[in-house]
């Protein structure tokens, strides 16, 4: 048991034992559900008296259960994910868009924004499954193989998009996934002048989808929402010629809801 | 600056610290997504030397990203709430029986699980709009008031049900709701006996909803699945005899993928 003390325990501005705090909460995943103290202890690199005051605090605040020797994380949990979700109030504003949206065309629809190099997911309406991983809000994808990604990438400043580009590990995902940085460059250029991007099986063989950006009120690109089929059932011709439509004009009716003063 | 020292701030065994930054992470929401670091230190009741702190940190782990006098979370946050989706690994298992029931019967479908006496909402494949407040991943209802509440309440050990009730605070949230405890109590073992729930605008006026329970491996009642639909377009009849039906089968097609073995 150590002395009651306020300060905190602090290496110039980090609090140490926040991070380790928050380490701790994400020791737990699909293959981790349940844990015991030393197994948490080991995840998060702590001593097992740390990961018991860490687990016993979270318990404390609800966001833990014990149940014998381990522990698991409650829904509550869900509630520190959604604080940024709800922040960002557009998941709110852009959902009943997407549920028309993929009505209208019967595909799944989603929307993601740009952190670093990754596209996350913010919204979706998932209708059936195409991909071989289950898509989530909160799943990640790299941006330069994803329409999303590349409708994000598009509305950078040419020096931050050039940037991000250098910073990114690009990969062949598939055998189509442009890979040469300087075809990128100019597959960007194109998307900022089309003002939309179509992928066809670069992130995943047989999966297509095309991307829109949805500007806020100040014109600066906020997120990008997707139409995404299987390619054995939807040409490239009718994804350029009903869901790019269809997706046009459900991005121009959230930039309204946005309070968006078209300038076109 | 305060000094390098390794001792959380413990009182008993609860850290202080960790407590007040996750209070940090929870000031951001809807109304608040951009704080100052003063306001950061009025919403979590702590000192400003103190939330800058905590910002800086959240700021150098990537979870907070400071413009200006700013302070913002990033997407990164998510990944704390899905600590948890990720751990209960049933929202994986369960999305494609979601989307292939919501295509079946062309309604909103979702699944949740208990806490404490509410419903939180852990997967969602929405069709229209028909309650007031969105619905998303994370969205708690009283249980008593809604199909998969029952549901879920129903599978509880009777004493642990009662207690679940004693403790609820219940109140007419519609004109329809069954406030009565001894009446709900009553409602919960016929559910019980006949294995799903019916509400009928008890949570919100003009919406009702069938839901029913999906066992895990070990026979115990791990989440609950609903359909929910609006009363204008689908009477009580058609919600019994035909999503009820759909709902069943895909609760059951659940349990199979979950390793069931079926006991009857």
């Amino acid at each position: 048991m150590t002395a009651l003390t306020d300060a905190d325990d602090v290496r110039g501005d980090f609090v140490q034992s926040f991070a380790r705090g928050l380490a701790v909460i994400r020791c737990f995943d699909a293959d981790h559900p349940r844990l015991t103290l030393s197994e948490v202890a080991q995840r998060a690199g702590i001593t097992r008296a740390a990961a018991r005051r860490f687990l016993l605090t979270l318990e404390s605040l609800g966001y833990v259960r014990g149940t014998g020797r381990e522990f698991a994380l409650t829904p509550r949990v869900l509630e520190l994910g959604f604080s940024y979700l709800s922040a960002l109030s557009l998941p709110e504003i852009v959902q009943p868009h997407l549920e028309r949206l993929s009505h209208d065309v019967d595909e799944s629809v989603s929307a993601a924004v740009l952190d670093g190099g990754d596209i996350v997911y913010v919204a979706r309406v998932p209708t059936r499954r195409i991909m071989s991983v289950g898509i989530t809000i909160g799943t990640r994808f790299p941006a330069y193989a994803t329409s999303m990604g590349r409708v994000l990438l598009a509305a950078l400043p040419v020096s931050e998009r050039d940037d991000a580009l250098a910073a990114a590990v690009v990969e062949p995902l598939t055998d189509r996934t442009v890979v040469d940085r300087g075809a990128l460059s100019a597959l960007l250029e194109e998307v900022a002048a089309q003002g939309f991007a179509i992928t066809d099986g670069e992130l995943e063989s047989g999966v297509r989808s095309v991307a829109a950006p949805v500007r806020g009120r100040d014109g600066r690109v906020v997120a990008a929402v997707n139409v995404s089929a299987s390619a054995a059932r939807v040409a490239l011709d009718r994804l350029r010629e009903v869901h790019l439509p269809a997706l046009l004009s459900a991005t121009a009716a959230i930039e309204q809801d946005l309070g968006r003063v078209p300038v076109r």
